[in-house]
C-alpha cells in the first residue's frame, strides 16, 4: 500500500507559481486514481507525483529525487492517453513541471519503466525519408540558426557524441579526441581522398585535411550549415582540399579511399538503408574502409514519439543488426571493428546541458519559453537515455570483404 | 578461348603415379567438355585443371600456381554433380590430386569464385543439435586422440585462432597473447567467478586462474579433453580454482562476474542459440560482462557440405546478426566490442599445416591415406578461407543493458 496524502502546502503553492495555468478546483477520485496508475508504471523509481492541489503519492520516499506535478487535469489524463507523447508535450507547455533534478529523474523513470515501450505491429515503420523528406527534416532540427547551437556546442560546432579519454577531459578536448579517433580507426594516409555522408558544420572535413592531409568531400543538405563550413574553410585556407556539396548522400558520386558518416544514419530511416549501402558500395575504392557512427539500441525499437514529433523527425536508430542487414551485407563488406560508447554520449550531454542550461534566457529570446523547455527535456532525456543504456553509441569500421588492406591489430588505433 | 591440350607426358605420367587407380583409356569429348566447365567456375584463377591422360586446360597460364588432376572419369563427374561436396571427397580418396601448392590452390579458387555457393531454400536449416548430437559431433572431432592434435597444436593444446601481436611472433606465443587479450577485454579481477562454456584441453581455463587469479567452472562434453584437462589442473595445483565439467552448456548452472566461450558457438547451431543466450543469461551476475570468440561470415551462408560431413559435423560459423538476434538480444545484452581476427586465423593455420605437414607420416599411421588427405584439405581449405575473406573469426565483448560496469576506454585492454 502505497503512502498518499498532501504535499506541504508551500510545495503546492510553489508549484501553482510556475505558470499562470493554476487548476483551482481540488482534485477527485478519479484524479488521484490516474494519478497512482502513472506512478504504478514506474514504481521503484524515487520520484513522486503530485496533483495541482497537492495531493502526491507515494509520500514514503526518503529522498525522492524529483516531484512531477500535474498542473491540470487536462495535463493528467493525456498521460493517461498516451504517456510517450504527453510527457513531452505537457512538459513543454509547462502544464507538468519537474521540482527536483530533471536529468536524475529521467534516469530514474528510465531505470524503473515497468514494461518495454509498446511495440506495435508496424510501429518500426515510418514514413519513407525519400530526398524531399530527407532535407525537410533536417531543416527542422539542423537549421534552427548556427547563432542558437554557438550557444551550447564546442568551439567547432560538433553536434555528435565526444570521446573522452579520460572522465575529466574537456569536451573541446573531447571533440578532438573523437576526431582523432574516427582518422586513425580509418588509418588515413596524406593524398588519401575522403568522402563524409552529413558534414554538420563541418569540423571533421576540416580536421582531416588539416592533420591528416587527405582531400574531402562533404555531402550535407542542411543549407545553413554548408553556408557555415564553406565560409570557415575559406578562412582556414583549406578550400583546395576540402569540398562542401549541399546535397543528399544519395548522390555521392566518385571513387574514395575512405567513405565516413558521424551522426547521419540515424536520420536516414530503414527503408533508405539500401540506398545508403549502395552510395558506401558505389564509392568505396577495392582497398577502401569505411567507419559509420550512430546512435543505435541493443534490439530494434521505435524512437520515442515525442522525440520524433518535435526533435528529430524521421530519426531512427537501429540495432547493430539491421546495419549489418541492410546496409554492409548486401555489398559483402565485412565488419572489423564495432565500439560502444554510450557513456561517452552521456557526458557529452552533460556538458551540452550545462552549457545550454547558462543560456537558457538566451534561447528564450531567441525562440520561445516552449521552445526551450522542449529542448531542456530533449537533452536530459538523451543523457538519461545513454547513461541507463536505453541508448547506445555504435562506431563500426568495415571494409570490403575480399580486402585484406586491414590492420592486423588495433594497436596503431592507440 | 580458351588454350587447351596436352600437358607434357611427364606431368601427366607422374600423376598417374600417385595412385594406383589409374584410368587407362583415353579422355574423350564429354570428358573435356566437363573438364572446361568445371574450369570455367573458377575461370580467373591460375589454376590449370587436367585429365588422367593428359589433356588440360587452360594452357596458356604464365604461371599457374598448381594443377588439379582427375585421376578417372568418376571423380571428373562427380564434381560436376556436387563440386563443393566431391572436391573434397575425391581429393580425400586420391582420385583427385593438386600438383603445385595446394593452398594457393584455393586461395586463388576462392578468389575467383564466379558465382556464389548455392544458398537453396532451407540450405540454412540443420538438423539440431540437441544434448546427444552436440555429444556425438564433438566426439567425432574432438576426440581422434589427443596424441594426434599433440603432433601439430602447440604446448598448451589451444586448437581455436591465436593472436599475433606482430605476424613473426611464435605459434606458442601468440596462443598466450589471445588469452591475455581475452582475460583484458574481459577484465578479470582476482577472486572473480568464470564460466566457460566448451573449454578444450583447458589452456585458457587454466591460465585464467593461473595470471588473473580468477575461480573457473568449464563445460565441456568431450570426454577425452576433459580428461586431459582434469590431470594437467591437479598437476599445477590449480584444482582448488578450475573444474571441469563434464557437461553440455545447457546444464551451466550458477553465478559468474564473466562467461567466455571460445571456438564453440560454431558448433552449436542456428537452432540451439536461444538455448546458448539462456545458459549465458542465467549464468551472469548483474555487473557481469562476456566474450564469444567464434569464426563467422559476413553474411549468412551454410558451411561447405563436405567439411561438414567429414569434418565438423553440426557446425555453423554465423553473421554477426545471427548471434545478435538470437543470443545477446532476447536477454537484453548490450554489445561493447566486436574485433575481427580473420588475418589471425589465416597465420594460425598456417602454422597448423606446416607442423601437419612434418608429421604427416605419423598422422597416416595412426589412421590412413585418407584421414590424412582429408585433413590436409581442411586445414589448407580453411586458411585459404580466413586469408581470401570467406569466413570470419569475431570476438564479440557483451554486459548486461542495463549494466554501467563497462570500460570507458579501451585503453585498458592494450
Amino acid at each position: 500500500m502505497l503512502m498518499e496524502g498532501y504535499v506541504s502546502t508551500s510545495v503546492a503553492a510553489r508549484h501553482q507559481t510556475l505558470t499562470g495555468d493554476v487548476a483551482l478546483t481540488a482534485s477527485n477520485r478519479f484524479d488521484r486514481w490516474v494519478l497512482k496508475r502513472i506512478q504504478g508504471t514506474v514504481a521503484t523509481a524515487p520520484v513522486r507525483f503530485a496533483l495541482w492541489d497537492g495531493f502526491a503519492v507515494p509520500l514514503d520516499l526518503a529522498s525522492p529525487v524529483a516531484t512531477i506535478v500535474f498542473k491540470n487535469r487536462r495535463a493528467l489524463v493525456s498521460w493517461a492517453w498516451d504517456s510517450e507523447l504527453n510527457f513531452g508535450e505537457t512538459y513543454m507547455a509547462g502544464t507538468v513541471d519537474v521540482c527536483g533534478d530533471l536529468g536524475a529523474m529521467l534516469e530514474a523513470v528510465y531505470r524503473a519503466w515497468t514494461k518495454k515501450p509498446n511495440i506495435r505491429p508496424g510501429s518500426l515503420r515510418q514514413p519513407r525519408n525519400t530526398v524531399g523528406a530527407a532535407r525537410a527534416n533536417v531543416h527542422h532540427h539542423y537549421d534552427l540558426g548556427n547563432e542558437f547551437y554557438r550557444l551550447w556546442l564546442d568551439r567547432e560546432m560538433v553536434y555528435t557524441c565526444a570521446y573522452f579519454p579520460t572522465a575529466d577531459c574537456t569536451l573541446e578536448a573531447a571533440q578532438v579526441a573523437k576526431m582523432n579517433l574516427v582518422c586513425r580507426k580509418l588509418r588515413l594516409k596524406p593524398g588519401e581522398r575522403v568522402v563524409e555522408a552529413g558534414s554538420g558544420w563541418g569540423a571533421l572535413a576540416m580536421f582531416m585535411a588539416q592533420k591528416y592531409g587527405v582531400s574531402v568531400r562533404a555531402f550535407n543538405v542542411s543549407a545553413e550549415q554548408v553556408a557555415y563550413a564553406r565560409a570557415r574553410v575559406k578562412e582556414r585556407g583549406l578550400a583546395d582540399r576540402v569540398e562542401f556539396v549541399e546535397d543528399d548522400y544519395r548522390n555521392i558520386r566518385g571513387e574514395y579511399d575512405a567513405f565516413v558518416s558521424i551522426g547521419m544514419l540515424e536520420h536516414v530511416g530503414l527503408a533508405e538503408y539500401p540506398q545508403f549501402g549502395k552510395s558506401m558500395d558505389r564509392s568505396l575504392a577495392r582497398h577502401g574502409r569505411g567507419l559509420l557512427h550512430f546512435i543505435g539500441r541493443n534490439e530494434p525499437a521505435p524512437l520515442n514519439r515525442w522525440i520524433r514529433k518535435r526533435i528529430f523527425p524521421g530519426a531512427y536508430p537501429p540495432a547493430l543488426r539491421e546495419v549489418f542487414e541492410h546496409v554492409t551485407e548486401p555489398h559483402g563488406f565485412s565488419i572489423l571493428d564495432v565500439e560502444n560508447l554510450r557513456l561517452h554520449y552521456a557526458k557529452t550531454l552533460e556538458h551540452w546541458r550545462a552549457r545550454f542550461a547558462q543560456h537558457a534566457d538566451e534561447a528564450r529570446a531567441m525562440f520561445d519559453e516552449h521552445f526551450q523547455r522542449a529542448w531542456s527535456l530533449y537533452l536530459a532525456g538523451s543523457q538519461a537515455a545513454f547513461a541507463t543504456g536505453s541508448m547506445q553509441l555504435f562506431q563500426i569500421v568495415f571494409a570490403r570483404g575480399d580486402s585484406n588492406a586491414i590492420p592486423w591489430t588495433r594497436r596503431s588505433v592507440g
